[in-house]
């Protein structure tokens, strides 16, 4: 079994992820989250949320998953969200054209044509994988689950592929609320749907999927950070375009700073948000080690994009996993919204202070236009407005304007022009948009992977086991973060006596009332429970003996997750130790008296 | 405006609310939640959270949105989820037949089949509302949403029309989880889909909703709730069955124990659950006069249902809306789906004390059915071992049983027979669902419409305006509590002077790190920044003036939003304070010093 086998089985034997229908044989790139799974995940979530929305102000706001057809038209998604796909003329399976030329150990298929992977197909002579029969043309197949709104015919609906659009769509409800004070921004977690074709590499490519998305309208000519100095001074593990150009290119330690300055990252705003997926990222329990910032080549960056860099995490079977994007888009989205809505997307930007802009200004005189012209009056001084310098001081006595296909002819001494300063004291200007893209369940898959570790058990470590069993074998331990464990404690009664329950079950009630989440267990011996919980990763387990109801100080024992050891504090301090363990305000060895058995 | 339109336009025009794809020209039944809609549906469904899986320890899960056909043939959304439909002949248009009589003034239209409904369009000359063309014969429309998994001609998939499937379908898997202890639950908060005809209602009848679902399994024969005393004495306003037939019926008020010991509500397990619902909708902000229980008439409860209530909520436009469904199912679901996917859905539940039962047995002697019947021995013995009592005691001196269609006679005295006592230790058993069903969205606007209310000022309540410009007018004010409000508080400087600015920054970041949600403004009058604060219900206003920055214990001014009074207290006590404040642990004449402007 790889890391990644062990993981899962835990996984599945305790209730993090479930494969998805598994009563009715389950179905390919759909995975539940279980009891644990679950509480792991709206963890991650809300610790993302603390980052975004709460540090930096980045309101969250919940567009529907279902999306009409012009807003995917607009984003591209109608006609090029797609994956090439052939289908066995004979048994009818489908498969994707560019993964049967790949298992051949051919590279760089995935930028080739249908018309060429055809080519290949035939050059190799592959055929079904199934049934070894012909296969047919391939072609695009789009990647987007469709349904239809409404009753008969319906209005064609799409579920979204990102959560992104709800942010552009919205633009300009958001500007309003932001008071159209550059920069603002928006985030949205929540689904995202993508139907693969043949999903592989289980957990981490699923049909349907959560995404963090933020998406930060800045104003193209001020791309600084306000806050950049929270960040300057942290190291990243970056990996450039030119160390992946470079055969024995490796990634390379930089500060945030040192980074902007020397353009590795195209600029402060960019990078802010490198930064501070570095630091989301390794709170969450990623370990800093297995993560680096990979910036995408020229040729894999969509053409609109300054600068692109991706979070990889190193996972024991599929290497370096993407799991954020953190990409400076430009203005594509909005302008392309714009463009298939018609309306303008843009705000208007306040000088900090007016500009003096010399100007070619035109002036018909209009009170003599008026009695020439008549009704065309007005459309014939807009058109003489409309002129530049070169025609009007080329021009001879007269000048000829057309309006509605009529010509005009107009004496240029009815005409003043000339050069005038004119005080600007702002632009319209479409935003930049800077994207962070958070895959959560990858991350959660990862943050599992990373916090999965057995130990073997030296004799001196044994110091929690009254039964023994824990000396015979190792233990499995999943070093949760505090904040990211799914049960933050457990309460345990030495044994399943009544009068030892009802204490466990009183201090239990204490312990939920605090807002901590929880697990009772009273089931098999202690020594069991404990390796349970360490399975689990619940970080603190406490215990109630005869001891706690007997003696009036009425001392608990607290079990430290990770080395094992364990405390005495008096059952009245339980709350308030357990909440201070959890923030991390003091250490397991200040917080009682350490117990030997 | 009724008061519908008036929260509806405040959501629109500060962020709660927006019609989804506006940008498009939208489309019914879909809604965003902006940034402050989206932060009061997040508390909505975290209360949610504290009630169902910190305080009543059933975990939460997720599964997928879209589900395979199986689990929805086997929930019956398949077979029975739909509307009648009538389409035009001429135009195409799609409306539902019940609602075109319905609109005539004509009642009970429901339980109508779509013949009976065809025979009152005809009746009534109903036409087409658009057109004035003739209408073509009803259909029942699947209100699913439908889709396909994977290439080619795929997989039936279906948009979820509810979570709990979800709980259903992992039951093993939560079983197993829960160490097979009855009751256990699970929760799921997620979007469910539901593809209306033509939705109406606007927020209230989405064809994309949220749901916070929990799936109780309970002992059939158990249904008292082991924390009943809890709810025991809590009053609540019922509208029973009795009542509800009754004319002049009211509802009535009773105990939570009271309801259950005179049959009003059919057991503890279920009151519990209509308590804890109570206390929830309560704790968001639903007025307690404008929030009863109604029990389902006999002929809407589904026909496996013992007993359900739904919670409803008064709204200005639409009266009594319901908001929580809470029902005991019986074995349905379970059954259901152990039919369709003939897995056995079951626990074993072991006796507190082994049964002794007598029972009548048969033991043939197998050493002598052995020769005599070769190979067919065990099948035979098999045979006999299923014979009842009186079978055995009629039959003469030989027994004729019939195996694979074959007789065999067997001599009567090969086989012992007679009662026997059996110890039996538990039986296996379906559980019983028990199901608290809430729909998020409502919720969120019912609790934006209890929040709303317009006040006129009077002359001494103004002590909160430099400006003067409150007294003219009245004020909005959302009286969020201050656990659902969006932004718990706001921080001002006096006005836009730098050296103000920098200090209200400062005391902004620091309360943002102790994790309270703010808002930070300087625009506009302080007056006019007020108004905005309760117009969006933020409970507490910070003002940092001149005397703060110039003062050694750096007074702040805090401003109630719903009385309008203000505290000066130290800058360096703002954070604790404010958390005191919003905590509800002091009030807010004991939390500084009142001033008076």
């Amino acid at each position: 079994m790889d890391k990644y086998d062990k993981v899962m089985d835990l996984a599945k034997r305790r209730g993090f992820l479930w494969n998805s229908f598994e009563l009715y044989g389950g179905a390919a790139g759909f995975f539940d989250y279980g009891p644990l799974g679950c509480t792991v995940k709206r963890k991650v979530e809300n610790l993302w949320r603390d980052f975004y929305v709460l540090n930096e102000g980045y309101m969250e706001i919940e567009a529907p998953t279902i999306g009409i057809e012009d807003i995917f038209v607009a984003s591209g998604h109608v006609g090029g969200f797609s994956d090439p796909l052939t289908e066995c003329a004979d048994c009818g399976q489908s498969f994707r054209a560019d993964h049967l030329i790949e298992a051949l150990g051919i590279e760089g298929v995935g930028a080739l044509s249908t018309d060429q992977l055809d080519e290949m197909i035939v050059a190799h002579n592959i055929v079904c994988p199934e049934c070894g029969c012909k296969l047919g043309k391939s072609f695009e197949f789009n990647l987007m689950f469709q349904t239809k709104i409404g009753p008969g015919t319906g209005r064609p609906g799409y579920l979204r592929p990102e959560t992104a659009q709800g942010m552009f769509v919205d633009f300009q409800r958001l500007s309003r609320f932001y008071r159209e004070k550059l920069p603002f921004g928006a985030v949205q977690i929540g689904k995202s749907y993508r139907n693969e074709i043949s999903p592989r590499q289980g957990v981490l490519r699923l049909r349907e999927f959560t995404q963090a998305e933020c998406e930060i309208f800045v104003d193209p000519d001020i791309k600084t950070h306000p806050n950049f100095d929270k960040y300057k001074d942290m190291t990243l593990t970056l990996y450039p375009q030119a160390q992946q150009a470079d055969e024995a290119g490796k990634t390379i330690q930089k500060t945030v700073g040192e980074a902007v300055a020397d353009g590795t990252v195209a600029h402060e705003f960019l990078a802010y948000y490198v930064a501070l997926t570095n630091d989301f990222l390794i709170s969450v329990g990623i370990a800093p080690e297995d993560l680096r910032f990979r910036q995408h080549l020229s040729d894999e960056m969509a053409h609109y994009a300054v600068d692109c860099w991706d979070a990889e995490v190193k996972t024991d079977r599929f290497g370096w996993v993407e799991v954020v994007g953190i990409a400076d888009r430009t203005d594509y989205d909005l302008s392309a919204h714009a463009k298939q809505s018609k309306v303008e997307l843009s705000v208007y930007i306040e000088y900090p202070e007016p500009v003096i802009e010399t100007k070619f200004v035109v002036k018909p005189d209009m009170g003599k236009l008026g009695p020439l012209f008549k009704g065309k009056a007005k459309a014939v001084g807009d058109a003489l407005k409309e002129l530049s310098a070169e025609a009007i001081q080329n021009a001879g006595d007269e000048i000829t304007v057309t309006v509605d296909g009529e010509n005009f002819t107009v004496p240029k001494n009815l005409i003043a022009f000339g050069e005038e300063s004119v005080k600007i004291s702002g632009k319209t200007i479409v935003p930049h948009v800077i994207e962070p893209s958070y895959g959560i369940d990858r991350i959660t898959y990862c943050v599992m992977e990373h916090a999965y570790d057995e130990e073997e058990i030296t004799a001196d470590a044994v110091v929690s086991d009254d039964e023994g069993d824990e000396k015979e074998e190792g233990r499995v331990v999943m070093r949760f973060k505090n904040a990211i464990a799914p049960y933050q404690a457990a309460v345990h009664p030495l044994m399943g006596k009544p009068e030892l329950s009802a204490a466990a079950k009183k201090l239990f009630n204490e312990i939920i009332a605090a807002g901590i989440l929880s697990d009772y267990d009273e089931s098999g011996t202690i020594g069991k429970r404990y390796r349970r919980n360490d399975e689990i990763g619940i970080p603190f387990s406490v215990t109630i003996d005869f001891d706690t109801i007997e003696k009036e100080t009425m001392p608990v024992t607290i079990r430290d997750r990770d080395t094992m050891k364990q405390i005495l504090v008096p059952a009245a301090a339980l709350v308030s130790t357990l909440k201070g363990l959890l923030a991390g305000e003091k250490t397991f060895e200040e917080s009682g008296e350490i117990v030997s058995r």
